[in-house]
């Protein structure tokens, strides 16, 4: 196992094209979730992946998990439990300047009641890297606890664990968010955060590079990883500092999982042994190439990855 | 108002055509539940229809009432709440022999945290029937609460109270339900209930008949209506007895709501005072019609109605 | 130029399923007309046919050509017209006991208003065979006066003549029907009708045999082909009498244009010069293959129809 | 009652996405006119609305007042009559450089019948503001009549008057427009139009605000409202001028309907007793945001124009 | 590993509902064939399968592996190949009496240029069963030859061989296939065939009950299983013989792998070792059910088949 | 006939919106090939056209007969014979930065066998116009004869002959095209080419101006054009030099088939008698409107070529 990844991940109902919810009849039925998109990401690049969760054992449970086996993303760790309900969101794709609108249905969900117990610490022995992201801890205390316990196990068998901040505004506040991830932070070799997130959970600096600094400090990591929307990505090691540009995208067709995607990017360059640079720019081009794909998962093949990063500028090939 | 109802109803969503959610990629959104069906059926026939319920205020939410309004339904005496979630079915619809499969999602619903300070007694004062159903007390003691509240004030105020018993096995066990529900029972005049139903909650006998007697005497109602499957459905009043037919509905397009289709046209033919069996073939022709259209709602006209009883078997008109 | 007709093709707009116009979001958008229909089902069974009428120059009309142009019917002696309008029909697709259901917007349809002026007898002339319906005498004073026109010049030129009373309940009475067709019928070899409307505007008796009979005498043609549902058909010559049943449909996806379809049969078989029988039994087919094909338009190979007569009764071939 | 609106709404049908007429079989069934539209969209941010007009009593129109009944709009006053039709328009969507294209089928609308005797000037009587525009006169003599009766009526009622000159090249020409819209103008408080229009129609200067306030003399409104696409708008009453600029739409869903949200935002905020430039903003904000919104209709809420006027630019919110 | 399969997979595209390829303007797009639909079925009811074949290591490819993947089928012995095609199949689904039609596309598959040194008989060695059919010796003279190796393989290692028949009329003739298969057939222990097909190809009897005795002999095979049509299923064996009927389905969805549902059902009651009459039984429950599911795939469930099984006649659980 | 093409139509399948082969269920299914994309244009320009070619007499291949036919352009000289195939290829569509990707099965289709005796001479013959591509002799050997004997016939009779170069990647290398091609060119009399593909093929020089001369000698042909993609287009002939800026198109709908649609508007003004620039102004309308239509076919009629060259900027009419 190359990758193992533990999150939660959800059914995705969206109104097609650019309609709302007020007057759609149909509903696009597709799933996600941080730590399962980057476990399908690096999937799809080559590597050995697996992904821990709790699911209700029942026909969309089971869909779930026939999705992401579809990708080759091992699923035998998953704890399948009867009479539990799969987390939903819904979301209606805007167009600037009507923003997407996410709403959320994702309360008492099977995953927010995990425990340290229902967790495949043997499966996670075997992987060469663990991922975790800071939903997990805001579905709840158990879900908090085992982040922690994953985290510590990880490292206390020098696993390297990544770690995407991931915050979301709809289920706790800043304050809340940054006291509770600290202590988990401090067991992470890689941690990815939007800057803007750095900023409001942690008081990190506006620069970005500083930020970077200060942050890969004060956590005691290897690599500090900043997002910077258009402006692309910074990353920071105890001997190196590197920025790379974003790739433009005209019309992203779907943001949603790029951030995982880049993470995914980074997290197969380490694999592999590439420089800063290099990593920074295999998660932008993932993250890139992403938003043109509907759904959540960055359903992108190596050979992609590197004619993008060639430089390649064809419009089609025949 | 000629009639008010009050219930939960939830956002449905299913395959489309015969797939099952092991294979589809998109799913039809509608909304039904028992008691906002039949005040839709009622409306579409030209009667004044309020729903009483409480509803998340959120798209979803704000859309359910949009679709009964679209109908004529008045919405003015929902609760809208935030924070809160609709209840949600998935339905696979199946072909025999492989029966329809529902997946609820309903549990911590809005509507099951609805309480008696919740119900708009004054809009019940204001209405020349009540109509209710067994599902409510299912969903928690607040809502048990507010059906006996409801029914009794309505029977205090000369209202005629009609309840169907819509026993569902999902939620509850038939011991429950039958203690459960023999109070409010007795408050009401007109009572509707599967002869299956009647049996496993009440201990009904296997003929139809001495059941709708016996149950009749029991719970003291005016009108003690049971249906029969193929076999159709039949009434008792103390004056009288009646049995009708169903009508024949060869290739069933969507049955979910035939129950409450029936309902509206019984309730709908006692406002207008017509004879019993001429109410249950309203009831009947109503539930068969359903069956043709897909959803859970009966969207069907009075002249419709009028066409079949009058015996037109025309294929098509043009 | 095999066989021409001449008649108006209108947008068909209707429901997806079973869905009923009052929760539709979409419609299918397909083209058809009686005359068009039996142009198109010749024209597929390899027949060289044509279709004249009076169209609105706009991307409707333009649509509908090409519609019937690529099923290889020939439009040149089609009339364009800018500023006009394509008549429409709206159909809800039901399922017993619900009918099927027309809502018709066809009045002032470019066709409405064609004229004697209009037809392009210079191809009539080069025909082997005429066919036309009782549905354009129904649309307005011109349309009556060219369709008697068209039958008197073809009978002229010893030219056959076929005619489909194709009676609209919608449209006209069947007083008006029958005193309007009497001076057309009289000009025409072979005349359809449902047995019911021969009864309805000929007084036709109620005995099938002996409608075909005496109608065959009063107009003076020489078959007289009388359907009779789920009984087949009948048809009456000088010198022969034959009855044959209907192919058993189970589940017909589609009814619009059997008739159309039938007559096809029926005309194809008067110009292969098969016996009485053969014909029926060759409409009868055509008919209840076209029960099984979504839209107006009879789309069936001659290989089918030969597979069918010889009782081929294979589910799938692989 | 805050608003009641007149005016033709019609069954609107689109080929999906960029398809042309000429290749599409499905049809996407929408509604809308430009009344009718300021009727859902002041709805939807909140006010009591009601819209008049007269209609097919046909599965059309009952969907069309099905349709308006959903996003709460008052139908009562509409007049439904057996035997009509319902204007049909079809529109496919182009994309820069080509045009959408707009194919009208509006001839002999129900609406084009309505006269003065089928207005219920009692609704309007208990209206605070009535919204008329200039499509009604074009209509035809009895819809010419009846838009000045009700202009009239209100004045004389002292109910504010707002009216769009919505000018149809399609219907009449700018001659016969300016010359039947004159007189109604005089009744009217506050007068809508495209800067292009007024050019064309009262030969207005080319400078937007010299335009606006010779307009405002000549007409003797309160407010002279000119829209001038991608540079917003500008707004003269007799104490105060005002311009303010468009919102950015990179990349517009769907511009049918823009207009008549502009005016719902210019109302509401009339309503509200909100200052001239705030006004324009807000009418601003609904055209942009309804350039983001499938179909002719105004979906948008108030919180929504609330956060974009409050600057917000946020892609997603999760 | 409890079953591994072998054989050739194909990409299928049908026309949506009951359309034609003459007017169709989508294909839905799924997969199948006869091993691989097999193993998918018995990986659906819980035992571990895989399956071995050929394929273009294109998107084509890469989708068929995902799908069965997805399932839980284990694809790693498949044989993936650049510059290769997948074998293609296109369906119209008829309605009675219009028969389905297949198109093939399939020459010149990357299957049909499998040979022995493709197939991994390392993951046959640990397999506890081995399934193969008559399709794959039809596909060309390195398919024969692997299907017999194959089969010899497992018979040496004592791995239980299960073959279908499975006749197709449009790759072969009744004697070719009967001369190819039949030292195939010698290597087998349970032996499937339609009756029909045994009567072509080897001659069989027109009683049943004979013919499985006299195959059964003739193979020397421990089971020789004839479906009868409506009529269900025989099986023989040195001790026993039994005959099922059908379980009725009145409106079968899609028929397509109903056959290769029947053997994945035996084949799982042969490894749970339950008697003759229950191992056809479970296939006749199998092979109903799948025709109730759109596509080649038998998604249903232990629990499903063990509800029919137990004669449960419910239209719905909820 | 006023244009005659002669080359490979495909059946193109694609996922509908930006969807990718590895998560689509449907598949768009249309028809396209360089050069019946060329005479669809030019029919749609109200030009007589024919296509010759060489395809499956089955389902798919009538269908692809039937789309042209609806166009208006004749197919008598298509060839059709039993037991082919019909060249297929997918297309994923991208988005910036993601280019379409085209998986081609276009391997031993029936055109790739047509032969010189397949050509229908005759018709020619008959034509003021004759029009081929570099796909066809990329084909196979049989088609490389044709294409010279087609070239060289029509020059015979003093037949203009365009000619496209072309070229497909995956079909042949730029050596083996450029070799091929040299002769056949030598009888051309419009040659159309990519600028990129002339410096690949034939070693033409970078700056397009000197390319264009230079090829124009070295072929003899009258006409030599070359697109250079946002650039617009160049052409030379013996008397003069053009080049003419390519109109905008913010966001492409479909590329594929813009060069076509630029060769057939380059034709058409030819046939019209238009200078040069006019020439290459119609074929950049041409291009530009294209890339706004859905599929590889030009939609467009001759009224939009005139507004867009007449400057007109309407967003719609109406």
């Amino acid at each position: 196992m190359d990758v193992i990844t533990l999150g939660e991940s959800m059914l995705r109902l969206s109104p097609p094209g650019h309609e709302r919810l007020a007057q759609a009849v149909t509903l696009e039925m597709r799933f996600g979730g941080a730590e399962s998109n980057v476990a399908v990401a690096l999937a799809r690049l080559g590597l050995k992946t697996a992904w821990l969760s709790r699911l209700p054992d029942n026909p969309l449970g089971q869909r779930l998990i026939a999705e992401l086996r579809s990708h080759g993303v091992d699923t035998s760790g998953v704890r399948m439990v009867a009479g539990e309900r799969l987390g939903t969101y819904f979301i209606e794709f805007g167009s600037p300047p009507r923003p997407n609108r996410v709403v959320y249905d994702r309360a008492n969900s099977a995953m927010s009641r995990m425990g340290v117990a229902d967790v495949a610490f043997d499966l996670i022995a075997q992987a060469r890297w663990l991922h975790l992201s800071g939903i997990t801890p805001a579905l709840g205390e158990s879900c908090r606890e085992l982040t922690l316990a994953a985290a510590t196990f990880a490292r206390n068998k020098q696993i390297p664990v990544s770690f995407d901040i991931n915050y979301r505004a709809l289920l706790w506040s800043p304050q809340q968010a940054g006291q509770t991830l600290e202590p988990i932070l401090q067991q992470c070799d890689v941690i990815f955060s939007a800057h803007r997130d750095a900023q409001n959970l942690f008081g990190a600096a506006t620069n970005a590079e500083q930020a970077a600094r200060e942050l890969r400090a004060r956590f005691g990591c290897k690599h500090m990883v900043l997002t910077i929307g258009e402006d692309g990505a910074i990353a920071c090691t105890p001997e190196a500092m590197s920025q790379q540009a974003a790739f433009h995208v005209a019309n992203p067709i779907d943001r949603i999982g790029a951030g995982d995607a880049f993470d995914a990017g980074y997290i197969a360059a380490q694999l592999r042994g590439l420089p800063l640079d290099a990593a920074l720019r295999f998660g932008n081009a993932m993250s890139a190439l992403k938003m043109t794909v509907p759904g959540d998962l960055a359903l992108i093949s190596p050979t992609e990855i590197e004619q993008m990063l060639a430089g390649s500028k064809l419009a089609s090939v025949r």
